[in-house]
């Protein structure tokens, strides 16, 4: 990707996805717990992307951008790397377009992640965990198939089909002081972003992520991105670094960027299962657990909370 | 409760219970897997009661109880016994009013389920784990305190209360051909024959049992209640048995009660947190493990499912 080169998506792209994927996603319920409000002393209104087809908002992202190829390049497909939900929610909307979709995926990543993009029709082909192999393994199959990349987040399609996310949560809950999503590679921050500098200035935008992969925050405050050499976290959906376009709204948009600890993910995770009888990720409960570590910052305040997705190892779980 | 003279609720009672707990209780969203649907081969709508106030359904029937008191009832309190979600949800629509509110528990109850009922501001007051013991605390604290009794089920106000629950779910799903629910006593079978039969006689009304504590399965084959000596199951919710006011319904108005095995509650438990994203306890899972096994009953069926509730010990999961 050539990021000097790349469109920067608008407020009108936003809308675009928003009747494009229509048909695709889930208008994914609000829900609310008052015991989680007593512990965070704020107003909480939870956005449940893991009730979003195929578990994640990234359905959103890879919907536009499938239902925007033209005929042509939709004949040739679409391909990522991912081993995380992007893969699985690309495969989605490709098998929903009916449309070839090749996944490039480390021969280690966890066969239920092969699995689940291989259950929506998709293709998986494999690489060694490497960047190395990666880029060379899906050179070919680009090369080979004439599919369209599509990457998980630094791609104006993508972050304008999850601007989507917050465009429902503010038509749901008036009077919003802030919203708090993860953040990873920046593909959900800045779709927020997009929408709420637009429609809803005032909301105060904030990122949240695991101290042991904090390269979004040490960027944000040395004004130039940072990228972390493979962290190791248990909210695995946070371990990539932000990437130009991404960068480009995270730095003129956000607030701040909190982190929380391991152990503060978790607990955060307990939470959100126990109190709101949901099934999230890790990644989806580090706003959360930076929301009751930072009471000062959120009490009394009324805090839209994006559970990004709801892909777990129910035989893995972190507090076993 | 002396089952002859007791008032049956009607169609007006489940109305005016809407408006009288309205404010109480969430209008809880129905939520749909494509995958589900099609390892059924039927249209399956989820009513997510597992996402309502007190984690379970019982907080409709409980808070009409307590809001339909008069002061002068109110003031007296209002007590039960229940290791099991109706003890939580009347300790949380009691705590909503402000009422005193006791709950008779078994002194070997889970310690997780004292702290709800207590965390909802009522008293726990414990027996020995026998019947004799329960009756006789009971009474006791009833001789004490002058507390309204509210039945988990077999009470008027409470089965018009969970009659709310499929009011809602007609509402939101239109053309429905059949609705299934678990069945323990019977209080949500009986809310829905209660709705339906009123607002939408020609949808079909199933119960879905435990293979192990199938009694109410043996009653509506034989004619008349018949009780298990205590049942073993991981559906620990519908080991009691059905009640006068509750057979009323029952044999009035169920079209069939199916039955499934332990191992195909846990296997369709495990479906409905990895596919749906939500947590639900092993009794919210008996009607989908009775659909996948059915599958001649529901196929090109529009089939309204009850999520009955989602009061689980994350750390004792039947899969692990």
């Amino acid at each position: 990707m050539k990021g000097l080169a790349m469109h920067i998506p608008t407020f009108d792209d936003m809308l675009a996805a928003r009747g494009r994927i229509a048909h695709h996603v889930h208008r994914t319920p609000v829900l609310t717990s008052r015991m989680l409000n007593e512990l965070s002393g704020a107003e909480l209104f939870f956005k449940c992307e893991n009730l979003q087809k195929a578990g994640a908002f990234k359905a959103r992202g890879a919907s536009n951008a499938v239902f925007g190829l033209s005929d042509e390049q939709a004949a040739r497909g679409v391909a990522t790397h991912s081993s995380g939900n992007h893969g699985t929610c690309l495969a989605y909307a490709a098998g929903r377009r009916g449309i070839p979709c090749t996944v490039v995926m480390p021969r280690t990543a966890p066969q239920a992640k092969k699995d689940a993009v291989r259950g929506y029709g998709a293709r998986v082909v494999e690489c060694e965990p490497s960047t190395t192999s990666r880029e060379a393994v899906f050179a070919a199959v680009v090369a080979e198939t004439g599919a369209e990349f599509v990457h998980p987040y630094n791609d104006p399609r993508v972050i304008a089909g999850q601007a989507t996310c917050s465009a429902e949560l503010i038509e749901d809950v008036a009077g919003l002081d802030a919203v708090i999503a993860p953040i990873g590679g920046g593909g959900m921050v800045s779709g927020c972003c997009l929408t709420l500098s637009n429609l809803a200035p005032k909301v105060k935008i904030y990122a949240a992520e695991p101290e042991q992969a904090d390269d979004a925050a040490r960027s944000f405050r040395a004004g130039r991105i940072i990228a972390d050499d493979a962290p190791e976290t248990v909210a695995d959906g946070l371990k990539v670094p932000l990437k130009d376009l991404t960068w480009h709204f995270v730095k003129a948009h956000v607030t701040d960027i909190l982190t929380a600890s391991e152990e503060e993910i978790v607990a955060a995770m307990q939470l959100i299962w126990k109190r709101m009888k949901i099934v999230a990720e890790p990644s989806s409960a580090v706003p959360l657990a930076t929301i009751l570590k930072n009471r000062d910052t959120f009490a009394g305040k009324r805090v839209g909370v994006i559970i990004t997705g709801g892909n777990v190892d129910l035989d893995r779980l972190p507090w076993n």
